[in-house]
Order: structure tokens, then sequence, then C-alpha cells
């Protein structure tokens, strides 16, 4: 997909949407993928973003090792991929091979960006302080990158046990929020 | 609307799609209501939610000083109303009275439930760590209420500027995942 730099200033509006999410990182030559969905905004701009990865994940370790990743944001047609991801490890599993995603090089972290999504979050970890406990990444969105001939992504969003829901009408009212 | 109770396990499924939700506060018999994106789950069970209240917000000293509120979940035919909630100040506005919004007691926090939204969570606030410099509070549900006529609701999701878009169709997947 040939992708435009996104303002750092409008990324909230493509995570407030809640949609699910693939998080890569790499370490010693090999990237990871997950799907996660337990991410909220934290601040506009610069953008940081809370994420939830468990321990019991394999990207939980190479996220605290190399404070990196990309934020990946896939829609609907891309749904069987993301469930695969989600239901094999990084441990055992190559899973850009196995899911024929494509790594693409990012400019300013080193795990890859996934082509196939319509945007890319290049992230850095900033605060690692409610880690122990919640597992709760913050991170600070360096770069930003999307197609712009994705007007309404067909997002998805997990209702739970492999249930979605994918984006649907929009609606626009006049509104003093940002 | 009638509703009832749904298993703390359950509630993860609500809140991981990332629906606007509407936050009730109330002190000294003065109920207020906002409207936010800016929330996670960080844990199924018991059920642990982090939310963002800005500190410029007439809520968040609210919700500091009582460290309880209601999440309550609108769908699309309440969408005016949300913007209404969002484009007003509780410091200067009744919005229960200006947006004809049902307030009803709810069982285990002060906080009330609004009637008219398929879903309300109970919630205390567990820890306020990051609430300093990120206005990020910590919450678990303590009850949940469902309307269980409502299977596929039509919530809200913010993009920005009052652009919404609304929950669109459903897609089941064999997962391996919660």
């Amino acid at each position: 997909m040939k992708k435009v730099a996104l303002p750092l200033g409008k990324v909230y509006g493509l995570i407030e949407p809640g949609p699910v999410i693939l998080l890569t990182t790499l370490r010693k030559d090999r990237p990871n993928v997950m799907p996660l969905s337990w991410h909220t905004m934290l601040e506009f701009e610069p953008p940081l973003i809370a994420c939830v990865v468990s321990d019991r994940n394999y990207s939980f370790d190479l996220l605290r090792k190399t404070k990196e990743c990309v934020i990946n944001i896939p829609t609907a047609t891309l749904a069987k991929k993301v469930v695969g991801c989600g239901n094999t490890s990084g441990a055992t599993t190559d899973k850009f091979q196995t899911f024929q995603l494509t790594a693409r090089s990012a400019r300013r972290v080193i795990a890859p960006l996934i082509d196939e999504c319509y945007a890319n979050l290049e992230c850095r970890v900033v605060d690692t302080r409610m880690v122990a406990k919640y597992g709760l990444f913050i991170l600070e969105v360096l770069a930003a990158w999307i197609d712009p001939k994705v007007k309404n992504p067909r997002t998805l969003h997990h209702r739970g046990n492999g249930h979605f829901m994918i984006a649907g009408d929009t609606l626009a009212l006049r509104s003093r929020m940002k």
C-alpha cells in the first residue's frame, strides 16, 4: 500500500474508536506480531497511547527489552490473519511467514510496519511504571503513516471469543470536543 | 429499560470494542455526566478498566473526591444527547435535566445509572497513581447491568470532532483468544 505521513495531532482519531491492533516487535532479527484490543489514547500531541501486553504473551519480553513497537491497524479483509496471529505464539511460529504478512522498514524504530494494514504508528515505550502490576505500557507515537485512499476504514472491534463488530455507518454532529 | 445483572467476567466484551461511554458521578446531591472515549480494559475478573478524565473536566474533581462512578454505554439513538453532554459543563448545566436523561439508583455506588443506556457498570476507583501525570483512573467494576434484548448494540465510536462510526456488521471466527 502507498501511504503518506499522518500529522501526529491526528493520530487520536485512529485509536479512539477502539479498533483491534496488530502490535509488531523485533529482536535478534526475528519480527513478531500479536493482536490486541486493550489500548487507549492518553494524550493528543505528542500522541501517547497506553496498551496492555500480558506477561504470558511472547511479545511482552520483546517490548520490554527493545522498548519499541509498531501499532498496525487492520481492516476486515485481514480478519482471518488477525485471528491466526492471536491463536499462535511467536515463540514457535514465524507469523509473518505463516500468515503472509509483509514487513516494511519503519523510519524511527526497528520493529516492522505491516504493509497490509491501512495505518501504522511507530512507537517508543516511554513509561513502564504500570507494567509490573497491569502489563500497561505507555507508548509515544514517533511517526504515523496512513493510506489516504481509505476514508471510512472497516476496522475490527473485538467483542470476545473471536466475535468481532465491523465498523459501520458514519455520523457527523456539531461538536466542541476534539 | 428492563435490565439484568451481567456476570462480571463478561464485562470486557462491552468495553473492548471501544464505545463512547457516558461517565456519571454524584456529589452533594448533584449528578453529572460526561462522554469519553479514552478507556481500556486492564483485567478480566474482577474487571478493571482504566479511563482518562482530564483535570479540565468538571467530572475530574467529582471522581477524585467520591472515588465512585458509573460507566454507561449509549447507542446511536442517543448520539445527540452524547454530543450535548460533551459540549456543556456540569459546572453550569444540569445535564440530566437539559438532555432528558433518566437517573436510576445504582446498587453499589452513589453515582447514578443512566436508564436510557443499554449497559451500566458500577465502578470504584482503586488506583490513582497515574492520575497526576495522565489523568488515568483505574476502576474496578463492582456490578454490571445489561438490557438482554440488545444483541448487537449500535454503539458510537468517536473518530474526532463530532464524527462517529456506528457499530456495523458482526463476524465470528474460531478463536482461542478470550
